[in-house]
């Protein structure tokens, strides 16, 4: 049974997400859907980028990866398919694929021009229901994604800043925050490999100073700590508590680790 | 594999949708159960007509769409089976199949009274669990609709504006406001076939005039724009934004429709 | 097909539940997975106790419940597999089983420390996804729970405040709020059965007095009653409104059960 994951900013008040799944089990009654989240903030393609990265590499092999966050629906912009070794990620070209596509090996992209494969007549103002589901759907039963339309050189790219070694010391920033308001950073764990103690410097609202250890309860409740992360990201955690309230961090706050010993 | 669907305005929070998932599954493992919506607001009995209508024929043939949104639970309001020439509907007699029933060719509406079929003894608290889940997986097993208990001439109906014209203008007001602040009109968009050109006068905090367009995206960002939206109705949006933050409309909101070419 | 329900404080922001399932179907593609609630208030290990066992027991026999709720993941403390007579149980041995399990009748208790089960290397932070997925996954395919780890005596239980007989009253406590604003007590409502007329007092922001009735619906709206509740416990609701909001009510808050004949 093939598996489709939803990714979107459809949230949960209406029928948008359900919808979709109405339109692709009436196409695949086999495929399995799972959604990823529906509540990436309306609009916010970099957030919707980051939890598809987070989360496509935790699923089988051949599983179709489909995320909707789609300000420009209706505009110019292209719908694509990309076949990577492992993977099928399907959404409008404006980026929101490109983080999880950064580290997958891409075999072919296309773009979907062929109506046939469509809702009709697809709507202009929901693509997800009328376009990204059919095509998944007809993909997770087989048709071949070059049937789908004209093939494209890439993809849109979205633009990350990325950390940077300044001595010993490692500079980076927040990029994306969770619902716990764990702050996560660019600074990939691996960076961190060589350091037995080190403190990271925080400018939120104040400048924090908070120990690198590795886990949220390894300070007491309400103090502040940086964490190896579970999406291969250093993150700044608040034991028990929020540390995008308790210090004030947004996406793009600055961090500096710097080794004790 | 059968589907059942669930409206419910039961939230996220609690057990209530799971709950329902684990009798259903209890006594048909071969069902397939797609939730459409829980975070109808909470009693909204129009709101969950609306999602309802607005995704059921989005759905195979044969699936069971459950919609429980139901404030007068446990008082004497029957509970109804409905079998449509494409779907069965079930729900509290309450109006909220109403408006998706609007567009079904109905075979027979069943009153639920045969206590065989329920769970034993019912809560008065929530039928959703104790008195639709079972139903709808009994039915999805093939149980005759006709078991369930007596045969209804009707249901409840809810009363919905009209939208009208008025010369060459149309008026008509919002019905629905979306996650993304879009406001739902009651205006079909093939009322709108005619139109080369309009503009679309809205009445909120203040009056505002918005051109009519085939995108949301076809007006520059934080613009207001009037679309045929993917519902079948004319929608009033802002580009990036929340129309009904922006503009400050409500359900009951007017809207007048007039060609300027 | 075997069930697996989740229940976490997760929430819906991100892609924490949904990595679980990928997970999951990764191990074992026949897996049905339902989703019980993942919006249990951040760390907050009695309500997701609370929600589990107000569920748990609607489920077919052998469904697999997993609930991660985990302040102190990464921490000392243990994870724990409970088989009882009809359900397995998975979750940290924090207290978050113990409601569900004080009404199971329990075989073994086994504590996971073979990691060939988990995902290689585990983080400290994202156990949901390390360490409970695989687990559920493994128990789902028929692995003997003895397998994953020693036996342990007990799980960890958490304090329930009891209600008590006072004369011919009932003292008890607000343990629970739900979504719609209902406060549910921790007097059973079998205490309640001798009962033919009761008045209820709730000690809120302000003192108020509600009959005991069958239905929220047996008051008129806006008006505060108390009832027997779905959970097998009485419940104290606003006909249409918040009781909490209302009432002022929060967990913990008092209730006196009176008879008046």
């Amino acid at each position: 049974m093939p598996i489709i994951t939803l990714t979107s900013d459809f949230g949960h008040k209406d029928w948008f997400g359900g919808t979709m799944k109405g339109v692709i089990l009436g196409l695949n009654p086999r495929a399995r859907i799972v959604d990823l989240t529906h509540d990436v903030p309306g609009g916010d393609i970099r957030a919707g980028s980051f939890a598809l990265a987070a989360s496509c590499r935790f699923f089988p092999k051949g599983t179709i990866h489909v995320a909707v966050v789609d300000p420009g629906v209706g505009s110019a912009r292209k719908a694509v398919a990309v076949q990577t070794a492992d993977f099928i990620f399907i959404g409008p070209d404006n980026g929101v694929l490109s983080l999880a596509l950064a580290s997958e090996e891409i075999k072919t992209i296309q773009s979907f021009e062929n109506e046939a494969y469509l809702l009709q007549p697809p709507s202009r103002t929901f693509h997800g229901r009328d376009i990204f589901a059919p095509v998944a759907a007809h993909l997770s039963r087989g048709v071949p994604i070059r049937r789908f339309g004209p093939r494209l050189k890439d993809v849109a790219r979205l633009g990350w800043p990325k950390a940077r070694r300044q001595g010993r010391s490692i500079q980076g920033e927040v990029i994306y925050i969770d619902r716990f308001g764990n702050a996560i950073s660019n600074i990939g764990n691996e960076l961190l490999s060589g350091l037995s103690e080190a403190v990271c410097n925080v400018v939120g609202n104040v400048r924090w100073t908070c120990p690198l250890r590795g886990s949220y309860a390894a300070v007491p409740a309400g103090r502040p700590v940086a964490v190896p992360g579970s999406t291969g990201f250093l993150e700044i955690a608040v034991n028990g508590g929020s540390a995008a309230n308790t210090l004030g961090l947004k996406i793009g706050s600055r961090l500096l680790i710097r080794p004790t010993s």
